[in-house]
C-alpha cells in the first residue's frame, strides 16, 4: 500500500484524486501496489466531495505522518508551495508537482534536498500538461547532445492565434472569446505576454542541457502586438503564426527565449491547433522528434502527475547526476544569429508584407533604416526543416 | 564503470557503440557513471573499425564476464538471437534489444525470465526507431485506461505512400525508387505486406493494455493494392492514404490489425511523411496525444538503445508487474464495428470512388453488392477528430 497526500484541492489536486479513485486497479496491475489517497491538504473545506473528509487544514497531519510516502503538490505558486515542498523532502517524502514556477525558481534547490533526503522530485506536469516531454527528455533522449527544442507551450494563446487564423478575428476579439470559454483568466497577462511559456521552456532547458537556464534572464514577447493582418499576408506566404518557446545550446551557450514565430506549413507544428501544445526536440542521434498533446487541463495534468506517482512506486531510488548545479553559460553568438524576418509595412495607405534574407538578428533595426519603409511589425520565421 | 557487451555488430549495433563513444561525457553526467564498450559478438571481423579489437566470435567471453553488466542485442531474428538473449538473462545480465520479432514473439518468457533473475529486459528500439513510446506508454501514461493506438509504424511503406501521393507515381515504381535508396530491402515483403508493422502494433498494445496481444492472431493487410488512383481520389476527397497499425481495448477483448486507411487532412497523422512515423495514444485522462519522430535508421535506433541503457543505469531494479502473463481477450466486438470505407469503382470505362456512411465491417460485402457497382478497391477511413 502507497500512501499520498495532495496539497492543494483545486482543479489539478481534484483531478489527481479522481484519476487515483478511477484507475486503481489499473494502477495496481501497473505498479504491483495499491494507491491511497491518505490526505488532502486544503484550508477550504468540501462537504460536497466524496473526498471531502480527507481534506485537512493542519499540514502536520501530512508532514508528521510517517505512513505517508508520496506528497504531491498543486496548489500552485511560490509563496506557500515552497515551504510545503522543502518540508516535504525534509520529511523525505517523495514530492511530485505541477507547479512550472517552482521548478523554474526553485528546481536545483529542490532536486539538490531530495537527493540528499534519498528521496525523489518530479515535475513531469510542470510543462505540456499531460504531453509525456521530461521523462522522455532525461531519460529516452538521455544518451543524445540535444541541440534544439522548440515548441507551443501555452494552450491560451494558441487559441486565440488559431481563432485569429481560422476566423479572422482581431487579438482582442479571439481574447475575449477564450475567456469567455475558460481557456484564459480573467488577468491574461502571463499567457498573452508569454510568461508562461518563458518558465515551461527554461525547465526544458534544463532537463535537456542537464543546467541551471534561469527563466529571469531570457527574451519574451506575447502576441499582444499580433494583428489580424498579420496572420492573412503569414497564411498568404506559406505561414502559421505561432507563440514559439525556442532554446539551443551549444558553444556559444544556452539561448532561450519565447516569442512569435511563422512556422512554415510544412512543419508540423503549423497545424498544432486550439489549446494543443507540441514540443519538437533535436538530438544528435535522434535528429528531430515531437510530443504532442493536451497542455492543460484537469485530466491531462493529473495523468502526468500520476504517471510521475507510478514512477517513483517502480523506481524509488532512481540515481544519477541530473541536479541542475551548473548555470548555463550566457549565449555569447549573437553576432552570428541570423533569422529570417516577417516584415509587415504600410506604404500609400496600403499594407504590405514580405520576408526578408537571413540577417542577423542584432543588425534588423539597421536593416529596416536602409529599407525606408513604414514598418508595422516584424516577426521572427522559423527555418524550413530540410 | 558501467560495462556494456553488444551482440550482433551491423548497423544499428554500430550505431550503439559509436553513439556510446561519441557522447561519453553526456552519458556521464546523466548517469554519473563511465560507460564502457566492453566487447562486441560477431562472427565477422572488422579490422578496419576503431572498435575492430572488442569484436569477439566467442559468446562465452560476455555471458561468463561477470564485470559486464548490461548487453545489448542489435542482431535481430530469432534463431540464434533466442538462446544469447536466455543467457543473457540467466547470467543476470540486464538486457537491451532493437529486436521487435524477439519481443513480440517471446516477450512474456524473457520479461519473466528477467524478473526471476532480478534484471531487467528493455525494447525501447523495437517499435519507432527513436521515438520514445515504449516508456511513455508504460511509465508516463500508466495512470490511464488506454483506450486506442494507431499510428504509422513503418518508414519504408510511409515513403512510397508518400512519393505515391506527392509525385503521382505508381507503387511499383515508388517501391522500386524505395529500393534504390535503401529505404527498402530487395525482398521488401516484411514491409509491403504489413508484418513490420503487425509485429509493432502488437508489442505497442501488449505495452499498453499489460496483456500479451499475439501477433500471429491478427489481421494483416499491406499496401500492394494501394494505387495512384487511389491516392488522387482520397486527396480530392481530404484524404492521405497511410498504413495504420491499430488497436483498441475495451469489454469486447482487443482489436490489433495492420491495414491502409484514409487519414482526414485535419488529422496530424496525415502529414507525416517520408520515412517518418508517428503514434497516436488515446487515454482516459490524457486524451490524444502523439509520438513523431525517425522510425528507423542506425543513429535514430541507437538513441532508442543507448536511452534504455542509462534508464538500467537510473534503475537498475524497477519494480512493477508488467509482464503480460495475462493473454489478451479475443475481440468479440466485430457485430458492432463500424466504419466508413472508401470505394473506388469503374462505370463506364470511368474510374469513380466515394466514402461510405458507417457501416459494420462485417456487412461491407453484402453492402457492396447492394451497391451493384464494378468494385476496385475499399479502404477504411479513420474516423476524424471531433
Amino acid at each position: 500500500m502507497i500512501k499520498v497526500a495532495v496539497i492543494g484541492f483545486g482543479v489539478v489536486g481534484s483531478g489527481v484524486v479522481e484519476m487515483i479513485h478511477a484507475n486503481r486497479e489499473i494502477l495496481k496491475k501497473n505498479t504491483g501496489e495499491d494507491i491511497e489517497i491518505a490526505k488532502i491538504l486544503d484550508i477550504r473545506t468540501f462537504p460536497d466531495s466524496p473526498y471531502g473528509q480527507l481534506v485537512t487544514p493542519n499540514a502536520e497531519e501530512i508532514f508528521g505522518n510517517p505512513e505517508i510516502d508520496i506528497v504531491v503538490e498543486t496548489m500552485g505558486g511560490i509563496k506557500f508551495a515552497y515551504d510545503y515542498s522543502v518540508r516535504a523532502l525534509k520529511a523525505k517524502k517523495h514530492l511530485v508537482t505541477s507547479n512550472k514556477e517552482m521548478v523554474a525558481s526553485h528546481g536545483p534547490e529542490l532536486l539538490k534536498l531530495a537527493k540528499e533526503n534519498n528521496v525523489r522530485y518530479m515535475f513531469e506536469a510542470s510543462v505540456g500538461g499531460g504531453i509525456p516531454i521530461i521523462r522522455p527528455l532525461s531519460l529516452c533522449l538521455a544518451g543524445n547532445n540535444i541541440t534544439e527544442i522548440f515548441g507551443i507551450l501555452n494552450g491560451t494563446t494558441n487559441y486565440i492565434l488559431t481563432q485569429m487564423q481560422r476566423e479572422g478575428k482581431s487579438f482582442e476579439e479571439a481574447l475575449a472569446e477564450a475567456q469567455q470559454k475558460g481557456y484564459a483568466e480573467a488577468n491574461p497577462t502571463a499567457d498573452i505576454e508569454g510568461f508562461d511559456a518563458l518558465r515551461k521552456i527554461a525547465i526544458l532547458s534544463c532537463v535537456a542541457y542537464n543546467k541551471f537556464v534561469d527563466y529571469n534572464n531570457l527574451e519574451c514577447q506575447g502576441i499582444t502586438q499580433i494583428t489580424s493582418e498579420d496572420m492573412k499576408f503569414a497564411e498568404e506566404l506559406g505561414y502559421s503564426i505561432k507563440l514559439i518557446g525556442y532554446s539551443r545550446n551549444d558553444t556559444n551557450g544556452v539561448l532561450a527565449r519565447v516569442s512569435p514565430m511563422l512556422i512554415p506549413q510544412s512543419n508540423l507544428l503549423s497545424d498544432v491547433n486550439d489549446v494543443f501544445n507540441a514540443v519538437m526536440v533535436n538530438g544528435d542521434f535522434i535528429g528531430e522528434t515531437m510530443f504532442y498533446g493536451k497542455g492543460a487541463g484537469k485530466e491531462a495534468t493529473a495523468s502526468a502527475v500520476v504517471g510521475d506517482v507510478v514512477d517513483i512506486i517502480k523506481n524509488p531510488k532512481s540515481e544519477g547526476k541530473s541536479l541542475w548545479n551548473e548555470t548555463a553559460k550566457e549565449f555569447t553568438g549573437v553576432n552570428e544569429l541570423k533569422t529570417r524576418f516577417f516584415i509587415r509595412y504600410e506604404e500609400k495607405g496600403n499594407t504590405k508584407a514580405f520576408i526578408s534574407d537571413e540577417i542577423c538578428e542584432n543588425e534588423l533595426e539597421a536593416f529596416l533604416k536602409r529599407q525606408n519603409i513604414n514598418v508595422k511589425n516584424t516577426i521572427r520565421v522559423m527555418r524550413s526543416v530540410d
